[in-house]
């Protein structure tokens, strides 16, 4: 259950309430917001005159959950809005790892070029083998840093585990939350106490539940800007790298109240599947798309298969925008 | 491998080479195509007088293969071309089931109303419990073939199991082969000794691979008719009924010739992610859309939950014809 | 819900009830046994006095269901006596194809030298590529009843799709249906209407339920003698062939009263697993295995990984009649 | 590739040479350890004559794999062994999480009571809500420790994320790696630089070839003491919680040199299929078992469904030890 209690409680009192529900507790403006177990159903009677309103639910999809709030919520990164009632649809673009100041800043003027303003860039590569490049770490951290200050983008960038978010939070202006580090509860729990952004990758074995529960933890601790992003899960088809779950993204869409992007770039694993991919989600109705664009491809040191080069992704982004138009959405 | 013979050979030394190469064979126009398993690489010296050309394969995905043929193949289902260089979607509506004149009569008015061309109804239906409502079964059929008299609808209906193929290519203008009969033999070589359209389902548990390969059961027997439809596989996810792989639909669209339909009715289970997996289907560039419409879908006798109502229908198939002109498809 | 009538009404009383409770029924004994959809729950007033019986289903697993019928059924294999409450394990092994006299009678013999009863041999081959061995058909039928004679060996071949189901259900023992046939109605109901016991072999894509639910299409035909076989989910681990799933058979032995048969080959589609897979299913308590021996597997014109060599397959069983003593089952 | 050093090779010549084949490397005995990317198939003329011997690879499994050591590595729990050439089956017990001091010396005692040696039970628990109960932190780490002094037992428990890594090495005799963390390099890394054995479970969504990679982590930095753990892969099954791979421990017995434990509870996630697995897995050939089990399961704070009570686990202990015995194992 959601309770939102009476303004101006002394803070002594707020927390004697929290104990007693046993309930997760942030404040907003100038009222408290508690988060129960969900099996509470009822406002025990002690608390009754403390309380402004209340929400129960059926399950532990609770501040992210449309029973909730029914609009969409809106999060502002760097100045750009996304969700919310907006029209605009953000195109995050770059490499899948920093690999150079000269990659990276060829990569970030061809964002201007197309009047894009979000550049992504990993440094922290979560590769399954040891013996793979492993991302620049801090070098990379420093080269996103730069391209902020010069070209005034906004950058992505992902922590792979908790040793380095205070580093990923310093250096970024949406913390992204890895595929294979959606579980991971010290990631989680340092981002719901910062107010960047962040962008949930839903885990490749992850249900919508637990995808949609990943963001309860970030939400329960006072940080309101979640993004959700889809990037294709697990199943017996090999032919493709992963599945993009549209059917799930209907549901994320029909049940919960977060701004929602969508990666077909990992999801697919190959570059000519990217461009049909990316026009099926804007015309879903998607809040931004998440699409790698490496100057060379095939000499990328990380997913080479699946990046786009640079006239390809002119190419897409000329469509998309020409499909935005009809669709009366705005790419920025 | 496949090798067109030269023309005008007679029959006897047609059956003859094939014999030596181990290979299916029909015969087009006035020559005769064979298809030998893959591993064969080279023509043997013995008939390299008798080859007008050949295609070495990597895999047994060979008729259907882009590599044999780069163009899209066109099929005709009562006058309305689906496929080849067509711009046309053709957007199949009608019930889960057909359950009495009525019901059936009103769908066929609904997709008079709204300019489209192909109606669907399931007469055979293959339901995992004995206990469900099995279909109308032949009354079924004769049913829809009243609708192609009174309305000029093209129809299309599910055959369940080989005991009623016989009953199905006579009474409908496509033979959809179920997602649960895609790999009977039974029903597809049936298929593939008439010329009517064949519509096969995607296995909810087949590889796109397997997939392909069920079309070729149709393609080496003659029947040249072949659509392909993705309908949602199985995945561990089941907050919704299926999961729609637009992946696979990319990658069909790679390596395959065959027009490709989307029934994502069937993919969602509920009624509510219809509409915007249309819109994506659309948008990604597919020849068809399988819908299910039902005038009372609480009321139906199967599918309850995935069925639009004639009102969501209506305002989807509005929204599509406008998208579609945006994109400039026309819808059918 | 599952109603058993009272005795010796009469065959037009039993249709009226039947009718009037939208129920399939059998005659057993002296009995009817009525199915109705589980949704009934309650025996309506106007048939109490007919009724002997009854048992309110909670879905449609019912006569399969250990809340009908707590003890495991027994099913005789040609004499040989499955489930119920033998300790027997039936060892069954054969090649995957029939491929010549020569082949299937030295495999004859060597069941023979095991002390083992039951032949396999695929004659129909579910093949997913046209263009690959597709079986010997009715010649291998052939020859297989040429073994029953010869050798006294019960023999089990599969069904691939309706069109062979009178000649298998004519010349085997027990009939299997195949994993890429578990929804097919045409040989479901085929097999309803024979005695003679049906080996369901549970789809690769098919959950527990829907497993058990093919049972139920035979024995509400009136045949009782259907025997469960596990073979392996199709997963995202494509490491091995498939995914043995012993999970899903301690399910089937919680809530079903079948024998279960488990098939380790085809499962993991190499042979270095089949010894230790094996073991492992007989120490859990199962019914029957299913193994792929061949004189020389390299050569197999079908499932070469997997099957297992003479020497390989005498040390297995050796083994396994160990274990088998250890734990008080006699393989047969 | 992997590559031994002469011996007494000084630290700078050693380090020259890891970084111009771009290994990492660690020293064990006298001389070092190189891992290579696998791509690298040949040994450079400049450094042969420093090299004592090497293993070219077929993929990045290589420090873990038979092709590399044929026998099974032995590692040491606290005094027992585990792997090797020994016939010991390590059964670790314990609750799911560890509760209050009653509990888990209560369950400290079932384990001396039954001659076992390993007791689990969870301190920071991987919830997927963070509205459930979290665990006791580093309370419950204490509890254990207090276990390992009054009972002279070892103990293993999970590390959730990167921020509990140090206080889980100093307090437990296996650390173990979740499910959920098995992708986390902040764990994984740290584990490397501490001679603890480690327990690694597979991810549900992960590959074979991806977990064995996840012991690469730790094996290439030095850490040699790796346990691999089967805890069941998430797929289209629900009836069940998750599907125990068995197909998947016979890959891992083929191509690894890793011991292997298997974990029937959370596979199963019900306790009435944890007796039938525990013996399939005992029959195959394993290393150890992970039970949980737990005072009165009805109440415990998480995983309720598939604790055994105290004389369910006694029980099943003693058919364990019976089956044991007859395949010449001994459970400590």
């Amino acid at each position: 259950m959601i309770i939102h209690l009476n303004k101006n409680l002394s803070n002594q009192r707020v927390e004697e309430i929290a104990q007693q529900v046993k309930a997760l507790f942030y404040t907003k403006d100038d009222f408290a917001i508690l988060i129960t177990p969900s099996a509470l159903q009822q406002i025990p009677a002690e608390i009754e005159k403390d309380v402004q309103a209340f929400w129960p639910m059926k399950n532990d999809l609770q501040l992210a959950s449309k029973s909730y709030r029914s609009e969409k919520r809106e999060v502002n990164i760097g100045g750009v809005k996304i969700g919310g009632a907006t029209n605009q649809v953000v195109l995050i673009g770059g490499p899948c790892s920093v690999e150079s100041f000269e990659q990276i800043d060829s990569a970030s003027e061809l964002m201007l070029e197309l009047g894009l303003s979000t550049l992504r860039g990993g440094c922290y590569k979560p590769r399954t083998s040891p013996y793979s490049f492993q991302g620049l770490g801090l070098e990379g951290l420093k080269l996103l840093d730069q391209m902020r200050t010069k070209h005034g983008l906004n950058v992505i960038t992902e922590v792979r585990d908790a040793t380095q978010i205070d580093e990923v939070i310093e250096y970024s202006d949406v913390i992204q939350v890895g595929a294979k580090a959606m579980y991971d509860q010290g990631i989680l729990r340092a981002c719901a106490k910062t107010q960047k952004p962040v962008l949930i990758k839903r885990g490749f074995g992850s249900t919508l539940q637990e995808f949609a529960q990943a963001a309860e933890f970030v939400l329960s601790g006072g940080n309101e800007n979640v993004i959700l992003c889809e990037r294709g899960i697990r199943t017996f088809e090999t032919g493709t790298r992963f599945t993009l779950d549209l059917c799930g993204v209907a549901w994320l869409k029909e049940y919960t109240n977060l701004p929602i992007v969508l990666d077909p770039s990992h999801a697919m694993g190959y570059a000519y599947g990217i461009a049909d991919l990316s026009k099926a989600c804007l015309a879903m109705g998607v809040d931004g798309l998440l699409i790698e664009v490496h100057p060379n491809p095939k000499e990328a040191k990380s997913d080479a298969s699946q990046q786009l080069n640079y006239d390809e992704f002119r190419k897409l982004v000329g469509e998309l925008k020409g499909l935005a138009g009809a669709l009366n959405y705005q790419i920025v």
